[in-house]
């Protein structure tokens, strides 16, 4: 079992977009950000729930894929929930329809839980706890699997600060946003942690980088 | 004739270091971030007058002939020649000791110019000037051949905020430093203005990006 993050950052290390407007709640930079890992066969299948076979099949697929395999928990903050964004709809399910791509327990860091719900084979837990109390519970829950950090970048940072991650995977898109929030914010070091360091480029341009034990 | 800026950073975008002491007046960090380049056989040669054969012969080493390929004025900050560690010192001439690798003239852009002088085949001039009539001088002193922003950081984005850059060399260096000065402050967009986006990853792990126009 080990603690794994992938995360899509800008070049200039944002893992958040800023250019949200009420017409376009997500902006135009998500989709910027996001575009190379939205394009790939994986994702489409995944999480668009279309088995047409379409979709990219290279490098970025193939982190794609490796991003669903052997998860066994995943530990989110509330603003990637959602809650930051609907905070008075208790009824909010989160972004992902019926069928939620996880497919095990997530545990949502929040300082105002609400009940527990299930969504298809994903259970979604509101948890009012420190990273450490958070990591025992999702470690529990995943019965023997890995542990995914899943974002956003505040709480991604929060868990490398204190050495809890096992595997840095980030894909950085060739652009410059200029403004949000960054992952690498107080990171020094990083390296020594995580030293097995791996770069790989995409065909769609994506900067591919991990970080390991 | 183009304008080309070539620069090391590390993943968190800073192109200066921090951890100087008096002892060490590079700090060890400098080292880590231009190691891949030192390294190279070019940069042997090139700087340290090291005819031998030694250092890198890969990617790496294919940028850093490019960096010393068909440059006929370079352009750079007063922090790069070095006046702001030696501002009273009227002899300072530069960190690369009798033969600079420059060989073209360098403007040195400063509020407190000093006397032309010459060392070896490269010319420095300190000129007190805005950025237009710095490329200007430089554009006019190149004869054809093209204009290199030299650094540091503060330099090249002013440069790039102009839109004055025509071809943007960046070798990202897989470290994360913490604290310096950042390259891609204020320069959202940056891929539309100069939309040839390439990467390579070079033996050493450093990640080989350029924009051109």
């Amino acid at each position: 079992m080990i603690v794994r993050v992938d995360l899509m950052i800008s070049l200039d290390g944002f893992a958040t977009t800023t250019d949200i407007t009420p017409e376009k709640p997500f902006g135009d930079d998500w989709g910027r950000l996001t575009a190379s890992y939205v394009a790939t066969r994986t994702f489409r299948e995944r999480v668009f729930h279309d088995n047409s076979g379409a979709g990219t099949t290279g490098l970025d697929d193939a982190y794609a894929l490796a991003y669903f395999e052997n998860t066994g928990a995943e530990i989110m903050g509330a603003g990637k929930f959602g809650l930051h964004n609907y905070p008075d709809d208790p009824d909010w399910k989160g972004w992902w329809g019926d069928e939620p791509p996880f497919h095990c327990p997530v545990f949502v860091l929040t300082h105002n839980p609400r009940p527990t719900f299930k969504l298809s084979d994903t259970t979604f837990h509101f948890i009012d706890a420190n990273i450490e109390d958070a990591m025992a519970q999702a470690t529990a829950a995943a019965g023997g699997k890995d542990v995914r950090i899943g974002g956003g970048p505040t709480t991604v940072r929060a868990f490398l600060e204190a050495d809890l991650v096992d595997h840095l995977h980030v894909a950085i898109a060739p652009i410059v946003l200029g403004s949000g929030v960054r992952l690498w914010d107080n990171q020094r070091g990083l390296e020594t942690r995580l030293p097995t360091v791996k770069s790989e480029v995409a065909e769609s341009g994506t900067i591919h980088l991990t970080f390991a034990r």
